[in-house]
């Protein structure tokens, strides 16, 4: 999504970025999407790779798999390695919108919870604008979001970063920025809701008092390439199943 | 959203229901469309009133405020009423698609969330299942969804309930059910997913080991009519902040 | 176990009570003895009954398998019951030092983590000195409690009761009240915690991010006198624990 | 402690370890004598410093701040240190009785909770028994614990490690191992407790719904010697307490 404040010729991201623009990027599509069944989940296109800082790169960062927390923490990881390594480029970070302190380090794929059943993890447009807020303290210009993002936490990136990029997003017109929109509610502690102290600062209760606040990835050690990681054209057996989970007993044993 | 399986003369609700039919509803359009940036929150249309079966009512139910657990064991008190008077509806169910076991007599409206932190209460389509067959073993045959309710979870309640409606929904071609579109994924562990037996009994993290599993909801113990529920047409005044916080000090002090 | 401020004349319970003095009692003994070693789980103790109050019982109450909060919503429907029937008697509480907002009708007992899985669920001292000052505002005078209370819960009653028992208890000499023992810790943000305040407000994590807040109790709607429920003299058998097995799979079905 | 299994002539620690024993320890006194009224909170005694394996220490390990698996850990590090300078070390294992996985580098002391809040961490008698055997799965032959440990903790390393050590403790007649001991409660769905396998897999609830899981540990980044830590023997002042919120008030902004 490119946002824009008039009319302007259309120029390439690598001219935006150049010129100081920061750009709102966004990646979370395919989730939506399966939701609101226009695509089949299970055959995932490829996540894009991070390009090593001595290849040259324009632009470094990380895309998909991990929280915004973690993917900060990445990105920040890579700045330094590029002051170390006295390079240039400009940075990004499209981070899921999912919760996942938990996950191991091959990100949230491994979860029990993906992908059905990440529900509990989705960010809220609170968290998305913390998130956008750093992202631009820590020096990065194209921010966006991937899996689990919707469209209104890509208006919340664009609403957080307003007087950076000096306009509102076209979407602000239906929604008042911090709750606002909550000041004529008829109930009075409802709209004492309408404040950005109250959004910011708000713990979330999960409403799941039989469910647990983090999860054990599925880990197990191996990553593509391994024999056991290839894709095969069949539907996995009853066989497989069986190997599968003598696999999986065998570990939590 | 009245779904068919081939060409068919509309016909009233009443006749549908009556003729056996499972009518599956939808009002969770509000939250979704202020997701997507066409409405504002703040004056929310007031919802349906739940008919007291003497007064002849032909559908008793509920809508709204409640989630499925709490809204089913309403419908299960009235359909005790209505047997205890003689008496013969059609009974419907229309309740949240978030988990609200914290919340009050008042409802989701009293719970801190309320309506822009309600992220980790959202129901996964598989929640959504087990309702759907919950409300049909109960003999509710108007099946359907009130705020938060997401395409994705409608069509939850058309597959659950595809046996007895005698068709799955056009939804369905891009979706396996119980995550069977799972199969053919790269990871053994990830297609291990693709099972009814796995959603069904999974356990959800929420991801945010720093907030808690339940709230308490602000429940001033007033209800509409009482002078402090009087709608103002002014937004809320400084004045009028600093009286909210002096009760609410008082209340937890 | 009797405070006593002095020298005095050992004067029955009821003598006492009728006196106006505030009783403290303990019944905790069993759990803290099993954990040093004294005693052996198992065949528990049965816990007395609760007298109804047309039987003309001079204290009232409730002892052992619920927590604070709901033995003492319970003490409150007794009092109700004694002011409708124009009756007067002392009232008593003597609830576990557990927290068991998910327990059922049974009590604790059916809880899963019972007896050997408590831990999380146990009381703080804060937690207790905000049940000694909810009961004394009920009107409980023999104010106690049972299973899982340590020596440190019962001085918490006794510390926040000073005030209108007039004396603080012998072992706060090796206690300052409110944490202000911790006036001199090294680390600034330690002493900052030497207050009321803190302790009053602190909402503590588990650290259990693994495991969820409430449990759901092992309730089979039976109780005693069900020939289920018949001790046997030997101890479970295969086939009794196959069959029990075979149980919980259907209930859980 | 020290265990005995008959009359034998008092050894030292180090021919004990070097003749292959395994010896059970235990420094979990301090918060034990707190709870039990003997001692006070707030000058705690320093905690032992960890030796280098360079200097020639006997025995190597850790000591107190940190839960079991952090301990463990750390002291597989150590065995790696141990290994890679080719030195030869008893290991020894102490860790706290309490959950901390949220715990930063600083250990407990930083938590919010630390000490008069710290009941929902306490550790099972289960969580001890895997701890132990694990420490001994690593090669640790001094395994013990500190703050938090109760009498029953220290049986559970015992009981444990029985198989090795050739011996069950004294207390062990107090004790059916693996909650044996419930073999003839009333309730048939109790009785099915008294097995290894139920409380090894046992996922205990906190009974807290309205607390989060972790906590954010009140982390300065300071550490002993500086000038904020020097212990001061006044009791904190009104003004100090002030610079102190203020400090914490721009440390969460």
């Amino acid at each position: 999504m490119v946002p824009s404040g008039g009319k302007k010729v259309k120029r390439g991201i690598l001219q935006r970025l150049d010129a100081g623009e920061v750009v709102i990027g966004d990646g979370g599509f395919v989730f939506a999407l399966e939701k609101r069944g226009y695509v089949k989940a299970g055959p995932w296109t490829p996540e894009a790779a991070v390009e090593h800082p001595e290849a040259g790169a324009s632009i470094v960062g990380v895309n998909c798999h991990f929280d915004p927390t973690i993917s900060l923490k990445t990105v920040k990881l890579m700045k330094e390695g590029l002051e170390a390594a006295r390079l240039k480029a400009h940075l990004m970070a499209q981070p899921l919108a999912y919760h996942t302190p938990d996950c191991g380090k091959q990100g949230f794929i491994d979860l029990p919870e993906f992908p059905f059943g990440l529900e509990p993890r989705v960010a809220t447009r609170w968290d998305i604008q913390k998130y956008a807020r750093e992202a631009y303290n820590l020096g990065v210009r194209y921010i966006g979001g991937c899996c689990g993002f919707e469209p209104y936490h890509i208006r919340a990136i664009a609403e957080e970063l307003a007087p950076q990029r000096g306009f509102l997003p076209d979407a602000s017109e239906k929604h008042g920025s911090w709750g606002s929109g909550l000041n004529m509610h008829t109930k009075p502690w409802v709209r004492a809701r309408a404040r950005k102290e109250y959004w910011e600062s708000l713990s979330l209760a999960s409403g799941r008092p039989y469910c647990p606040s983090m999860s054990r990835p599925d880990a197990w050690g191996v990553t593509k390439g391994t024999a056991e990681l290839m894709q095969q054209k069949e539907a996995t057996t009853d066989q497989q199943l069986k190997e599968l989970f003598q696999k999986q007993k065998f570990k939590s044993s």
